[in-house]
């Protein structure tokens, strides 16, 4: 392989759930990763060596290491260069892939607007936590959360902001919806799929939007749980829609913008994790799907 | 009851699997229909005596008459007077919430355009029969339908011009659509839900965009069948999105200007079967669920 650029990886993402599905037998909407090869992960690197025009030495690059210790950079391969003055730890969180699926979540496929009943799932996660409080900055009124478990549902709330969130370990998602959303849901954004994703269908308001982001809930299965309640898109004339961050990578800087003042502002706040060592990659990935995390986790790799 | 209106019904519409749904024990987008009450449907009807300005004597007026021999209008309740010129069933049909129904799922909700692979499930029915010819009309390419049994498969292909129709009690759907649509599909009119929504939600392409008209398969069940590959609306970015003709009622006359003249070069055919008698309303209404009908069924009440 020509070498174009030679990088010394810093920080290695496990950058979601998503990192589960590139690894199933089929294809999604990259190829799947074969057995033996390197696993593929958004992550930042610190340039070693470079012979490509405009990286130096020294220079961080955004772009997809995977799991490894140096990273090869084709001539065709994707490598932006970070400008100066950012954190590590948010570029790989707030003003990376992670804030941005929020942002264009939120004013993109939701079209989020003020005085809108607002829920997400997955709220004490990465994403997640940072789209509820940009609704709350939107004027969404109420904010519900959905998460597992106290610690989470007491983070998200006292923390964060919102203005409730539903336990779905140990209380009733359908009749909390109904009680805490008694005209509807007017925008859901889903992290998780599955029984949460059904309950929300059937609660919805007239001209309800849901941004599909994840499905975290069926990665690990090998059909997901079905819903049913489908047929209330129709009763309210309502849209799903998925969408993939990839698409908005050229509106980065418009995400930026609009994330670092509500940043600055103490508006937005996030949780970052960095786990050392990437050895520990395996086991990191495994707790976005036990549960066992709060915001961004990151695996560390070298100094 | 202050008697507005008194008209004598001269023909009474089975109004899509749609009735169905009101007489359900929860509400849809109306109030359920309440035991000892009339049953609601949308209609035709010929005014035998109006004190409502701007309404005569002989008059064809557009409402919801539903399953009686005579409806008396009240002052706020819709009632358009029909221009002259029209053939009675057509108004019901093509140029009536069936054909619109067709019109603004492809042109507003799927936003069809030329080259694209096109998907119509009850593409025997009033609605998809109407809504694969436009597909055709405009460009897409192929058009598949989706129907039950040889004989309505023939229609739809040699008839009405679709390049092709899966006979889905004999054939494996989920193949079939691999086959027929290698690259995925571009648009789905979905009047079935279930299975059939499921086995196009595994074969989308990106971008794709899927107009949740109906979901015939479903009404007469305690729960919708669940669907378990709506997490690929995420990997392929698409779009699910309910609508009811109800919102399209003031541009209507777009409607039809848009369909008058493929229906006078013979580009969309259509099929009405008008069946005599209030009394076999129920039997009638039944036969959408049985799927012994071609094209629009409507009920003839009086002369």
């Amino acid at each position: 392989m020509y070498r174009d650029n030679l990088v010394k990886i810093l920080v290695d993402v496990s950058d979601e759930e998503i990192n589960r599905v590139w690894m199933r037998e089929e294809d999604s909407y990259l190829p799947a990763v074969e057995i033996g090869a390197v696993v593929r992960a958004a992550g930042l690197a610190r340039v070693v060596e470079s012979r490509r025009d405009g990286v130096a030495v020294g220079d961080l690059v955004m772009g997809m290491p995977g799991w490894q210790d140096y990273w090869s950079i084709g001539p065709d391969e994707m490598a932006n260069v970070i400008p100066p003055g950012f954190e590590i730890t948010d570029i790989l969180s707030i003003y990376g892939g992670t804030g941005m699926t929020a942002w264009f979540g939120i004013e993109d496929v939701c079209a989020l607007q003020p005085g809108e009943t607002f829920v997400v799932s997955g709220a004490a996660g990465a994403v997640g936590s940072v789209a509820g409080q940009l609704a709350k900055a939107k004027g969404a009124s109420p904010v519900i959360g959905i998460a597992g478990g106290p610690a989470k549902c007491a983070w998200v709330v006292d923390e964060l902001g919102f203005d409730v969130c539903i336990d779905y370990k140990s209380e009733d998602v359908p009749a909390r919806l109904a009680e805490l959303a008694p005209e509807g849901i007017d925008v859901y954004f889903d992290n998780v799929g599955g029984e949460i994703l059904d309950a929300v269908l059937g609660n919805l308001a007239i001209g309800a939007r849901i941004a599909v982001c994840g499905a975290i809930s069926t990665y690990n299965l090998d059909e997901a749980p079905g819903i049913h309640n489908y047929a209330n898109l129709i009763m309210q004339r309502a849209r799903m829609e998925g969408f993939l961050i990839l698409d908005y990578v050229d509106s980065f800087m418009e995400g930026i913008m609009g994330l670092a003042p509500l940043v600055t502002e103490g508006k937005v706040k996030y949780a970052v994790e960095v786990v050392d060592g990437l050895e520990h990659a395996p086991e990191t990935l495994n707790r976005l799907f036990t549960g066992d995390h709060t915001g961004k986790l990151i695996v560390g790799v070298g100094e």
